[in-house]
């Protein structure tokens, strides 16, 4: 019997055009795609429609599969199918449970291979013309989770606050509070930040503001998760690439402040 | 008369299948494509053979072209043709200069636009199966370069060599000693580090190791400068991907060390 082969493919952030040519290739091979909530429709309406989908997404708070779950699925579709694509999204590498599927799959005798995506922590900074790095100011960056697996605030943020690096916060939009708490206790209270909502897709959301700002701004404009949190001085360059913005009415310390939203159509 | 677009393009790790759609309809249509030193012959042969090609590229050490002189060759292009693109290896706007080229363009007139690429501080560790972020262990990573601009290692290896981020390190080859000093100083020896040079590319070459052998095993094999350093528990992960790898010859006291080179064609 021969070996089938399992691809774990990033989805990147949203766009298709985002997409790698390495993954569309496979996308277009695959005898079936399992793929997750954060796998865009746009992307999805890349796949064949001859290619058996199979959804096995998560949803923070509502898991519909569990991770043990979709290893056995792997496996089992791997049964009847020489090519089983896992599509996440971003990078599979990055905050997703890509590793386990990959080793669950190997133990199993299967070929497998990892396609690098565009992942959200670092491809939507610069869809929007957020440099995560600056000379001379911001020479390094990071990118963590809010939160540990008891969904405290990681120790790591308290580094992260004291360095000089560019901060990119994944699944941390719902302890925004808490999280611009810790960092105002190191960083400038006018500290730029960034909060994106849906990014890369046409209803995306971003919000820019400041330290001091941006908890009234994500109330006022109703940002909910899941999103990314940019906090950096490469935030102030969003405004330097040609897209619309709406400045915020209410009269602000700096002409920072503003928001993106999608146009009423 | 009308506006130029000035795109910045990013050229992804090596590979052209890492490209992105976006990236490639890009080069596709341009009339001119100026280049860096980091953008692989393989990529460069996907633009049309009717296209200008110009080569900007610089090399750690020796300045062929400076920002501004680039920053000037970008407007001058632009009066001459309505779209010119700017291909910088990985992503443009980390590490790159790429937010200078686009200021620079705006305040002379021209349409911008970013297409994010796969950075190789992101794309190599996936495409190599090493994942940057392990659930219970590491739960964030950092990415930063060795040196500051004074040519002097970073204040922020410090808080990075405290944290439990996974460290990803640009341009730090060639202080490699420095680096391990610094780490040890608050990482285990025993800590999986990993060297990867043309990453994705035939020649590639990655040397995985310990804090405790890697300077060993770097001389031994011959790693040279530009490449990528690695550093976390995900490293362990990379002989789970069906790579063909190399065990080096010389006794270690965990079997996790090991090089993988091109083969003998």
């Amino acid at each position: 019997m021969k070996k089938s082969l399992l691809s774990l493919v990033g989805a990147g952030p949203g766009d298709p055009d985002l997409l790698t040519l390495k993954a569309l290739k496979c996308l277009e091979r695959a005898d079936v795609v399992l793929y997750d909530a954060l796998v865009s429709e746009r992307v999805l309406a890349l796949i064949p429609a001859s290619t058996l989908k199979v959804y096995v997404g998560k949803r923070c708070g509502q898991h519909s599969l569990n991770q043990e779950a979709i290893n056995e699925l792997i496996i089992s579709y791997s049964k009847r199918f020489p090519h089983v694509a896992r599509l996440k999204g971003g990078d599979p590498f990055i905050f997703g449970r890509g590793q386990e599927e990959i080793n669950y799959a190997k133990k199993h005798g299967l070929y497998t291979e990892v396609i690098p995506g565009i992942s959200s922590a670092i491809g939507l900074p610069t869809h929007y013309g957020i440099p995560l790095t600056k000379r001379g100011i911001h020479r390094s960056f990071w990118v963590l989770t809010a939160t540990d697996q008891r969904h405290q605030l990681g120790k790591d943020l308290d580094y992260a606050a004291q360095s000089s690096a560019t901060l990119v916060i994944l699944m941390g939009t719902r302890k925004l509070p808490f999280i611009v708490e810790k960092l105002l206790s190191h960083r400038d209270p006018y500290c730029a930040i960034a909060l994106v909502q849906n990014g890369s897709l046409p209803s995306e959301k971003v919000i820019i503001g400041q330290l001091q700002d941006i908890l009234e701004l994500a109330a006022e404009h109703q940002f909910s998760s899941p999103g990314i949190i940019i906090i950096g001085e490469g935030v102030k360059d969003y405004a330097a690439i040609s897209y619309e913005v709406i400045r915020t009415e209410r009269p602000l310390n700096t002409p920072l402040s503003m928001i993106r939203q999608p146009m009423a159509s």
